[in-house]
């Protein structure tokens, strides 16, 4: 609900820059241990604004200023935290306190901060909850992880077809009266932006929205004027495909149903932003070889997240020279090889991971599909080859000039060209290959594709050497 | 405007995957050259979704489908259309279609379309258009491009502080009303989730969103319902800001200012979802080494796309092979090193790489600021220290017992600890370098941390062999 401050002087622009004055305030409270002074600093501003800056604290700091100043963790607040720091201050909060921040918020926000609260404390803190509050929550824990069941808030606006638009604002307007000086407030989620409209049997038959519902006149029927082109969520819905329809088709909330086809729940735009985010975040950490990152982990997590791919980027990168191990004489012979070796492998490499690239994101964004894999993979494996060709030309002229060896400059050249054709083929048909398989396209596939480049690098510049050149 | 249709039972989930059969089914009526099959295939679903099939076709089909069936260019589709596709298809229409989409459309979305209009044919659709509409598209195109004031729409609502909910809802029934027959419909968004509260002079003071007008009495003020908490965006300011400031805050809409401080436009979070994948697509394709990418481009502009920045990787590749011919005794007298240098290097590339996408995403959701990049520098260099270690042990082990040779095993494990080292520190240093001199830090990136890796890497293992090891 809105703020009614007298101050009108707060409508500015916020800054698009973390302030990091605010951050060294707050440090050195915590260094003072001067709990009033964090409140202060932490009392004034928007909760996004408070979140942004705590979540700049180191973990140590993190937990100190919760021990100083437990109550400056708002609802709202908690609300705003990423999960990974949420996770780490739950368990220095009062079960009453986290009870009561569940109670005010919105279900699908409850649910965020019970799924990060320590196995052993999350009976206590459901008992203290009201039945229905519990019930919410044991609901949407039922669900799987990042589906749209678990995603969604209970709380949503449905009305008969047959109701006017009267009545329907007058039917919130109760609700909202109803709910004055309750605990909790009114029954109407906190902020909504479309109306379901709904059968007898609870079954959505369409939508309005609510700028619809402002300009049609008090008598009008919501049956003649919703909009029957209703996008409905599957609760077992992964929240990736959530969120594509929401970016396909506009949507600023959508209802989720329940196994029967009833209304059950509702997904708001809001949280789409922040999973795209996230599946944005776990494309690029995906591709580069990193388990998950937040930037306040430690450096023993940080090792931890890392050090698996780099265990098989060294498996991988032994194997790679176990053909140049097959080579050791003709290197011997001519230790030019040696030295232009890493260039065909490195530009196979940088040719893979740009198809590799345009694939993840296309793939992401659906525009990459079985009904155009064909013309693309083809694209590809074409665009690859005249980069290859292209050059080839160059190299092979700089190898001629470098060394003075025209076979040497031949051999480079067709190598090249070879190791990026199958470059631009790696690249595009491993995500595809993992995508068919049901894999995530994005894990492993920069593994596969370097290591074919590295592999076919070796082995067509050495091996075109050992049988033309020595 | 919501869709007035009789036919309930369209209140299904929409399938999250592209149908091939209806794509191939395209495919078919334009190799027939069958427009009437083509406008009954594309009359009927939602414009969302015929702009996902029509994409999925090649140039050659797209182009070919305009010329046979031009009216299914419905000003919605246009909307839909990807920018790359719009640029495309628009010379291949009629001027007069081009304007009667831009007059029918929401401002935002007729200045994208005006925007991918050839130069020379701007003049002309701008003349077709009414006085208020070109007015609107020139103030737009005045704005630099990717800028809120090129991105926002025109149409929003505002209403003066001393205005009751009840005038508040009569006046935009009002404005309905005397749209109602007239091309273009009402005055009002199409669309719109906020009612803006301003005083005499058109400045802001706070907002409403629908939801809370709707369930206030009908004689309360504005005044005393509005949230003074506003986020207003400024006309210069860059679209990935803006972006921010709607993920942080979860806005849904937010009004943009003129220089004066007046409101002057809105926007709304669904062209916020689209400019967040797509700034998303332009990090990944950066980190990549990919100018720019889309799924219909032609072989050739895919090849115009990569090959700056293999040509760059190149230099750097036969750059870094000068260091390893520096070395071609070493090599001949143990080609043990040309087996195990390309270990080395992509050990360190890997983890410079690590490092580097967990810093572009750290810095596009703002979680890396000058108020931690110490802290997070300090832990990437700890951290990749660490890995140095822990892969120094495992990779001088497999030394060891695959060559015998002690030395060979301490030389490489102490190359490996150096160059982890490095590659932890530019892969922080970098991005947040670039940053610094107002550069994108995903551009080029890549390039910069993987060169320094290779020297590091070559150096360092050929380095320590010559002086301890021949």
């Amino acid at each position: 609900m809105s703020d009614q401050s007298d101050n009108i002087d707060s409508a500015v622009t916020s800054s698009v820059d973390i302030d990091k004055q605010h951050v060294d305030a707050l440090r050195l409270a915590i260094a003072a241990e001067d709990g009033a002074v964090l409140r202060q600093l932490l009392s004034k501003e928007h909760p996004a604004e408070l979140a942004d800056r705590f979540e700049q604290l180191s973990g140590d700091d993190q937990a100190l200023l919760v021990e100083l100043a437990p109550d400056v963790i708002s609802p709202a607040l908690l609300a705003e935290l990423e999960d990974e720091v949420v996770e780490d201050i739950l368990p220095l909060l009062e079960p009453g306190q986290i009870s009561k921040a569940m109670k005010e918020l919105d279900s699908d926000d409850a649910i965020q901060i019970f799924e990060e609260l320590p196995k052993d404390r999350r009976a206590q803190v459901l008992a203290d909850l009201p039945e229905q509050d519990r019930k919410e929550i044991e609901d949407g824990f039922a669900c799987d992880e990042e589906t749209a069941g678990r995603l969604m808030q209970r709380e949503f606006v449905a009305a008969p077809e047959f109701w006017s638009v009267g009545q329907t604002i007058d039917h919130m307007r109760m609700q909202h009266r109803q709910g004055e000086g309750r605990q909790g407030g009114d029954n109407l989620p906190d902020k909504f932006f479309d109306i379901y409209v709904i059968d007898a049997h609870f079954h959505p038959l369409g939508y309005i929205p609510l700028s619809t519902l402002m300009r049609c006149e008090s008598d009008q029927v919501l049956k003649n004027i919703m909009d029957t082109n209703l996008t409905v969520i599957e609760p077992d819905l992964d929240q990736e495909d959530v969120a594509y329809l929401f970016e396909k088709f506009h949507l600023i909330s959508a209802p989720v149903l329940d196994a029967d086809g009833r209304l059950s729940g509702m997904i708001t735009v809001d949280d789409i932003v922040e999973i795209i985010q996230d599946e944005h975040t776990e494309d690029m950490l995906a591709l580069a070889g990193v388990n998950e990152a937040g930037l306040v982990d430690t450096v023993w997590s940080t090792v931890k997240a890392r050090a698996p791919w780099l265990f098989i980027n060294l498996l991988t990168a032994i194997g790679a020279s176990l053909i140049i191990a097959q080579f050791q004489k003709e290197i011997e012979q001519l230790v030019a090889l040696a030295v232009l070796l890493p260039i065909v492998a490195s530009m196979g490499g940088n040719t893979g991971t740009q198809a590799l690239a345009v694939a993840i994101r296309a793939l992401a964004t659906r525009d990459l599909t079985s009904a155009n894999a064909v013309r693309v993979i083809r694209r590809e494996a074409l665009a690859a080859t005249a980069n290859g060709l292209i050059f080839a030309v160059v190299l092979g002229g700089i190898t001629y000039a470098w060394f003075g060896r025209p076979k040497l400059a031949l051999v480079i050249a067709a190598a090249l060209v070879f190791n990026l054709f199958c470059a631009g083929l790696a690249g595009i048909l491993v995500p595809l290959g993992l995508k068919k398989v049901g894999a995530d396209p994005a894990v492993a596939s920069t593994v596969f594709v370097t290591t074919v480049t590295d592999v076919i690098g070796f082995l067509a510049f050495l091996g075109l050497a050992s049988l033309f050149l020595l």
